[in-house]
């Protein structure tokens, strides 16, 4: 997870972590991660004719004849598009698309190296929703599937929606779904350690942005009951009369005890906590949750509490740090459930593949234990498990 | 150059010329053409720290604060994107975006291929010329500059003008000015041949489309005075009352001698014939030319005149063909005008730049003979003289 105005200690934590100095990030991206190549040589004339004039008319009018074909004769059909208006980037905030762009070709470089997927980035000279999805859909046919990103809440929401609604391939806002995801394959290994049932567990939850939401809901579909989403100013429930769309959807699906206050009142007698906002939790909170408590503490880099003092009275600890244990990173997801999609030929990334794709993460955990309760993104076969749980639904959903 | 309604032609040229099937053409099209890969691989945490969260944040955060860097840490400064609305597609005319996308994706591979410029493909669904602009406009962050693609005439010249106006980067239609740059190659060398001036030959052009007119404006900025262009309906002249725009603009600055008529009238007595349409010319036309003729009938797969025919009268002849000798093929141009502009950081592809790039592709056949007046796409070092010529020129308008 992501804090804003934190870079200055992303910095310090990395070089403190890693020892990658400031130079060395440079230089690794002068020139930019990604290069374009041929699927075949084209070393004489001949295969000059067959790729393009005059050969290449005959696969065009063929397409023209026979729509269907520009998924079988072109790169579109397993490529991906990742978008960003560089509104809510990493911690920096709305920074612009120019500026955005290295982490659109490092997510392209994470689809290419963890999931086989072809992608490019595409960043946008608008904050406008309206002209966003406009922009999205005149460029389309040039892609498979959308990959949304770093785009700040709530027009995520409404964005993902009209393009979901408007285009017949798969779109996903990576920031919403691959984390709710990940967290989920966490939480049901975490269970599993602490042996407790989603269904009855008392979770909470803070930050009600892109990813806050995005977990909530995917806990709810998951059979969780028992979720309290915190925004900044304290519990979503339906008394509140400061809250509006998505925010006021969940208050009256979620907080079925009617909780009210913050984490000091919702975190006692908690089972789960996860933290995908920058807001920090006191230890008291942590020690006043119940017995075999889960802590996910994923604002990046600063955790919501010490992941050593969380601890002291949690059995199960995860953060969204590389050097911690159980790291909930968004890679182990989203290679895997595109490259699924694209591979199906799905038309839409349903629920019911989220689903399928966090349970088979968590099931690349044959034993989860209090410190390995989610695979890490350099184990082998996490993309293809993924892509065959997606695909497995695609095949049942059609 | 490009037939309208002749694929069925243009297959059985290909077929007759190279023994190509209809089957190991759609098998080398399948999943299309291209691929992403990564510069620098990415296999431990360390590599992904740095390409990636948290390391990237710096990158982003540096092109913030100063935006010239996105020149140089990004991948947009060296990729060109290839945009076409699929309204002018090879002889296939508005067959729309997605049909489009194996022509686009195959001029990508020759980018590739000859000019080591990475490029991608992106079709519009639109056919709207301020729709068409408006997009580029709000994706132009993710390029370093804009290859326009099989755009329908007259469309095609305000897209380019106004792209051209707006952005801060090369933009080019090809159809006009790589084909312009390569035929006037093709005339320096051919008037060597025949030991005559380009100030004083008498040329006739027929088509007055993105063809036409760029190669007529190149000419003319040249030095080109005695200059007919011809359309469906005759010569262009100020007498005409049913011409507009570019066509009128042009009438005003050609035809010094007020040719009336068609190619029979204007082709008695003249130097050179460039037909960039399909109109057919006679063969007691070409015998009604000047001594030491020079015809580039360029039409393909079907030339305006037999080269064999049009080789009892002409000094030279030229074709669109492959298997003809004096190949005029935009891959000449394109991917060393690009490669030169990215590498300069230059604004725009001014006409000092064609100009420049014309000679110097001129220049890579030694000896001209009536039967070798430009290099093949495979000889060495056609790009690299072309971008050396590009930068040269980048270098002396700083």
């Amino acid at each position: 997870m992501r804090t804003p105005n934190s870079i200055e200690q992303q910095a310090e934590a990395l070089a403190t972590a890693q020892s990658i100095s400031e130079a060395e990030i440079f230089t690794a991206h002068e020139g930019g991660k990604l290069n374009i190549e041929l699927t075949e040589a084209l070393d004489d004339r001949r295969a000059l004719s067959i790729a393009y004039t005059p050969g290449v008319a005959q696969v065009s009018r063929a397409i023209a004849a026979n729509p269907e074909l520009a998924k079988t004769h072109t790169w579109a059909s397993r490529l991906v598009a990742v978008i960003s208006d560089g509104t809510a980037v990493l911690g920096l905030g709305d920074i612009g698309p120019s500026a955005s762009l290295p982490v659109m070709e490092g997510k392209s470089a994470l689809f290419k190296r963890f999931g086989g997927v072809n992608s490019i980035p595409i960043v946008l000279n608008t904050t406008d929703p309206d002209e966003f999805v406009e922009t999205v859909l005149r460029i389309s046919p040039s892609f498979g599937a959308i990959n949304l990103e770093d785009i700040s809440a709530p027009r995520c929401f409404e964005i993902e929606r009209r393009l979901i609604d408007a285009l017949d391939m798969p779109v996903m806002h990576d920031d919403q779904h691959g984390t709710a995801v990940v967290v989920l394959a966490a939480l049901k290994n975490a269970l599993r350690v602490v042996d407790k049932d989603l269904e009855t567990a008392k979770i909470v939850i803070t930050g009600a942005g892109a990813a806050g939401i995005a977990v909530a809901e995917i806990l709810l579909s998951a059979g969780a009951h028992d979720l309290v989403v915190i925004d900044s100013k304290g519990a979503l429930h339906t008394e509140r009369d400061d809250i509006a769309h998505m925010k006021l959807d969940m208050a009256q699906r979620s907080n079925p005890r009617g909780v009210a206050g913050g984490t000091a009142e919702a975190l006692h007698g908690a089972d789960v906590f996860i933290g995908v906002s920058s807001a920090k939790v006191a230890e008291s909170e942590i020690a006043a949750m119940a017995e075999g408590a889960i802590v996910f503490a994923l604002s990046n880099p600063d955790p919501e509490v010490d992941p050593a003092v969380a601890g002291k009275y949690a059995a199960v600890v995860a953060t969204g740090r590389s050097d911690f244990p159980n790291q909930i990173n968004n890679v182990l997801a989203f290679p895997g459930i595109f490259r699924g999609a694209l591979d199906a030929g799905a038309r839409r990334i349903t629920l019911e593949m989220k689903l399928a794709a966090a349970q088979a993460i968590a099931d690349l955990v044959a034993e989860p234990r209090p410190e390995l309760i989610v695979p890490n993104p350099f184990t082998p076969g996490v993309a293809e498990a993924v892509a065959q749980a997606v695909m497995d639904c695609a095949a049942a959903e059609k």
